[in-house]
């Protein structure tokens, strides 16, 4: 079988770049769409160099213009929308055009995170989780073939902070725990999440489904992380618990949308706190031969 | 005059790199110091090798293995640190390499933030600023050149999501303003940090000073940096304006650091609210020849 030609919308953002980056690296013609304006960073700019020499082909135009996106559309079998919270809506304009198409032969939405289908969370995230639901219900109703990839949290986002905002490396000295530290969440690693997408988009056993990560050493509660850490510095960390109520109380008053995410996450559970069904298939099960690196491993580069 | 030899602390972190660039750019022989483990993450590795093409001397090593350290140090003339919050407090092994060392010219510790001389901000960010003064009186006390580089907020972090948590693109809907929105900060995109950090490292006006980014068309509040991305995307958002007094009293329960951070910069204004004194100088005045990005045109990449 050959390999399915895939483009990608978003593939420079922080997660998009390690899905262009797998895609080329495993045989399939790989196109990326890139707006004009996106070359005017130079950190971006640099990357788009990196992709052109790895073979992947950039194609210009942007979610609001229809027609450079129809056309970009036409030159592929699969889509995979990578982009970030605030362009979720604008993935109306990608189904529009996938009908158009009629050819796609599946469309992966942007989701790369939490389960969207319960009720969960407290708004801001709320909202998006909801808003990502309706994208599903419509890629649905309009009977376009699909994978829904729920793979957690980012290592590179969630780990160096230790379930807290604003830190690029683990704390050495107290650490803020919210809730009780016991609900599991699950972290993969950037390249991880990558590998596991690209191997779903020609999988039968994903088409229609939902893949969900649950690396089994790495399904940690943030107590779990916390005492991981502690074991490599050899240090006892001071610990703040912070209660359930006061959480909820500070995301209703500031509307706080990390803050949202942590509580959903790391107090409510809402990664692991329930059964995969017979619409999910578990990535480490379809592929075991994938050698996902481990929190455990990703942590020593911060010892 | 030779170019000083230039030792970076921190140079695959996310400032740290762009320092690591600028100053080979500029034809300092340039030296990293990197833990054996960095290696281990794969973006990271990716960086040390365009490093090492780019001239870049890798020296193995870490703030926690003093002989490491000092073996760096002796090496160069210029020690520049980079590392996180996290990693602040390690500097005062830095400092006792470089009593040593002697020939050091000048040091520039890991400031590249805010102002950290007054008593400002609400913990958990309050003590870090704490901790980075003191480490200003031991380099005082010390008698070790040095110059601060209070370089405000990087682009790269704080521009995307218009002064809120978690976002990665300017939200096109709705938008949370801590208090009125109106203190002014600074936005200075990674390079231009690095370019006027580089330059001031063999200047003898910046020596023992702290010199200060204040770029005049990047010092914008809150209010301000929303309506240029509104007239950008020809829409006006809705605003939820937080009042302070929530504000502090979710930072004071949830210890967040990010919030906390944003209520300094954003709320009370501690990056514009004082006049330079004898003992700080201003990088455009100094470097006119520096053509900075300003966040109008870093804001195209999002539109």
């Amino acid at each position: 079988m050959a390999s399915s030609r895939i483009l990608i919308i978003g593939g420079t953002g922080s997660i998009g770049r390690y899905v262009a980056k797998a895609s080329i690296a495993n045989g399939h013609p790989t196109f990326v769409l890139v707006r004009d304006s996106t070359a005017s960073n130079p950190e971006k700019a640099q990357l788009l160099e990196s992709f052109k020499a790895s073979g992947i082909t950039l194609l210009h135009g942007s979610l609001d213009n229809y027609a450079s996106l129809l056309e970009a559309i036409k030159l592929v079998d699969v889509v995979i929308c990578t982009v970030g919270a605030a362009q979720i809506a604008d993935q109306f304009n990608i189904i529009s055009a996938i009908k158009e198409v009629v050819s796609i032969k599946r469309f992966l939405p942007s989701e790369f995170g939490n389960v969207v289908e319960k009720e969960i969370g407290l708004d801001p995230v709320k909202s998006m989780y909801q808003l990502k639901a309706k994208v599903r219900r419509t890629i649905e109703a309009e009977g376009i073939p699909h994978t829904y990839i729920s793979s957690n949290y980012f290592a590179g986002h969630f780990i160096p902070s230790l379930g807290q905002s604003g830190l690029t490396a683990p704390p050495r000295d107290k650490v803020v725990i919210l809730g009780d530290g016991n609900a599991k969440a699950v972290f993969v690693v950037e390249e991880d999440v990558a590998t596991y997408t690209i191997k779903a988009v020609d999988d039968p056993r994903t088409l229609n489904k939902t893949l969900y990560m649950r690396l089994p050493a790495n399904t940690l509660s943030v107590n779990e992380l916390v005492g991981l850490w502690e074991n490599k510095i050899g240090k006892t960390l001071d610990k703040l618990y912070v209660p359930e109520e006061q959480v909820i109380k500070s995301i209703q008053d500031t509307q706080d949308f990390l803050l949202s995410l942590y509580h959903s996450t790391f107090v409510q559970g809402n990664q692991t706190n329930f059964e995969i069904g017979p619409n999910g298939v578990e990535a480490t099960q379809l592929y075991p031969e994938v050698k996902y690196t481990t929190v455990d491993e990703y942590l020593n580069q911060f010892v």
